[in-house]
This record gives C-alpha cells, structure tokens and sequence, in this order.
C-alpha cells in the first residue's frame, strides 16, 4: 500500500531479530525501535556482547556445556561432585535447571540432541560415542537419563539404556514422570495421570 | 544454592536482552542459549547488523523519521505527497502506521516525545523549534496533531494548538477519538464512550 518503510539497516536489524525464539513480527519491530530510539550508545555495546559471546562460549568437550574453554568447563572441573553419578541431558541448556534443584551433585554430559528420525537426527549424530568413552575412563556407578518424556526423548532412552547394556554392575535409571509439583489433577493430561498411577510410590 | 553458572560472556548477553522491551528473564535466557546454540555464524552476522543500525541510522533532521542520511529522508524527499497537510506524532515509530493506513498522504513531523513533568520532558526538549521553522517556510494550510490519547499526548496537543497560533488561517486538528474499528462496546472503558459520544457523527 505505501512505498515508505524503514530504512534498510533497520529493516535488515527486524529481520534478524524475527529469527530469535519467541519474538514475532510487532515484537521484532518494538525492539528495533525502541533499539534505533537509543542509538550506537546501547547497540554498540549490544552488539559486542553479542558478538563475543558467539565468539567465546563453546561447548565442554566433555561434558556439553557451555565453557569458555574447550578443554574443561566450570562443571568437569569442579571438585567436591560425586564421581560416580553421571546425568545424561539432551542439550546443555538442560543443565542449569537440574542444577538449580539442588538435588544432582554428580556429572553432566550433554548429548547434543535426541534422536529424531523427522529432523534426520540419528544416534551418531549425538555425543554418545564421547559418552561411552567416559564411561569406560570413570568410575561412574550410576547413568541418570534425564531426558525429555517426549517421543524423541524416550527413544533416545531406550537407545541408550541399550547401548550401555555392555558396562556390567552400572546402574541406569531416568526422571521419574508423573505431577508437576503444585499441580492439581485437574490440570494434568491423561497420560501423565497415568505415568503418576504407575510409578506411585508406598507412603510410611 | 548453586555455584554452577553460564559463563560469563553468556551472562552479559542475557543481561543484555534483558533490557529489551517485552523481553523477561526467562525469554532472555533462551534467546541467549538459542544463539549459543547456533554460535559465530548466526551471532556474527546478528551483531554486525545490530552495529550497523545502530551506527547508520539516524533522525532525519526535517521530520524526525528514521532515515540513513540526516538530511532529508525517503518521506520528506517523495514526491507526490501533500505539500498542505502536516502530520505531528509523538515519535518516528507513530509514523508507520499512520502511513499503512492509508488515509494520509502529508508530511509528517516527530516531536521526538510528550510533555510530561513526571519524566522532566518540557517543551523545550521536542522538536517544536523545528515545527515552528517548518511551518513559517513551508505551505501547510492544516496541522494534525496525531499524539496519544494519554494525559501527556493531551497536554502536548494544548500546548501546541496555543503555540501554533501564531499562525493566522492554519487550520490545526486531531484525531477522532471514539470506539476502535472491530471493537464492541463491552470492551470499551467508559472514557472511550464518553469520547465516542461526544464525537459522534450524523448518518445520511
């Protein structure tokens, strides 16, 4: 309808700022003006920031997470973890949530994904094979397949459990499904009523 | 709870996006990890456009739209608009929409702002000194004042219309007030009635 728009390098910042999860059109739009509104004073440092930690965050190439250095992170390197513990997460974003329960004082290792046939993700496509060579090095006694209770996340865990089967005497177990804390029955789905039927657990 | 934390380039990229409009700290972090997760070659580019906009992109000096040159811009430089007709909003985003509606084909004038005590905004600090220059050089036989319905928006427009009057036969308007197209009556306030009753228009 109208020949006049923003000018380009603007235009260009709204496209790329569509492309971020869970911002839309009008919300990538507010932020670049709101952006233009303040000038180079707050996108340059933006900018910067951004740019260094794209440039700097890599993945641990033990464990997954996010490091500053390839070669161990502030998790692999930590003392005072149980070495015997090993949590096995789909992505490392994953990791600070577990961490902050307070309740995993063991290992993280990050597989990189799950396995999904749809997205042509195949078990050599995930840090399995690193996997299997931590496993074989520690003196992990227990692998915790905390994986997402969707279908993905399960195949993968059934992969796993598999694939693991050849260390004798290590214990493989996953989250336990059921209700989240604070919810009410009336806001659970079936299969998850179901999930909390079948692992409900003796009380005294 | 935990000492376990992002890294810290990761760190100062979540805070900040924090700081962007509609952005919480729950949506930062997955923005950040979402970007971590693509590295270098998404935040590279994302952060040069973000430079560049930031660096070429500034107020045009005439009507106060976001224009890569400050002098003159693709709106104050078009032909074929309506040398009679100014249109003043608050700021350069108001400009957009005004001109998607289709119903204006003026120039336009951003006072960069609203008078507003609460924030220290005066009169002194819009670009009113530049609406009066416009005015006395251009040929303008009407002002519309497209500013906010809020009690700033209203308080710019008094004071406007006053200093505006200098002007012997300009004709100075502002927008309707009144029901939003689509909207039913239940879901106006009664201000919005008042308004739209006030203004209401004769049929046929």
């Amino acid at each position: 309808m109208s020949a006049i728009d923003y000018p380009l390098p603007l235009k260009a910042l709204i496209v790329q700022l569509k492309r971020l999860p869970g911002i839309g059109p009008k919300s990538a739009e507010r932020i670049a003006i709101w952006l233009m509104q303040r000038g180079g004073e707050v996108t340059g440092p933006f900018a910067e920031t951004l740019a260094a930690a794209g440039r700097e965050v890599v993945e641990c190439a033990v464990c997954g997470f996010f490091s500053t250095s390839e070669t161990g992170c502030a998790l692999c390197d930590g003392t005072n973890r149980d070495a015997a513990l090993l949590c096995v997460v789909e992505q490392p974003a994953d990791i600070l949530p577990l961490e902050r329960s307070g309740a995993f004082r063991g290992h993280y290792h990050s597989l990189r994904g799950k396995i999904s046939p749809l997205e042509n993700v195949g078990p050599g496509d995930l840090r399995i094979g690193e996997l299997l060579v931590r496993l074989r090095q520690g003196q992990f006694a227990e692998v915790i397949l905390a994986l997402g209770s969707d279908v993905e996340g399960e195949a993968t865990a059934h992969y796993l459990a598999e694939a693991l089967g050849e260390f004798d005497g290590l214990r493989i177990t996953r989250l336990a499904q059921g209700l989240p804390a604070g919810g009410g029955l009336e806001h659970a789905d079936e299969l998850t009523l179901m999930r909390a039927l079948q692992g409900r657990v003796g009380l005294g």
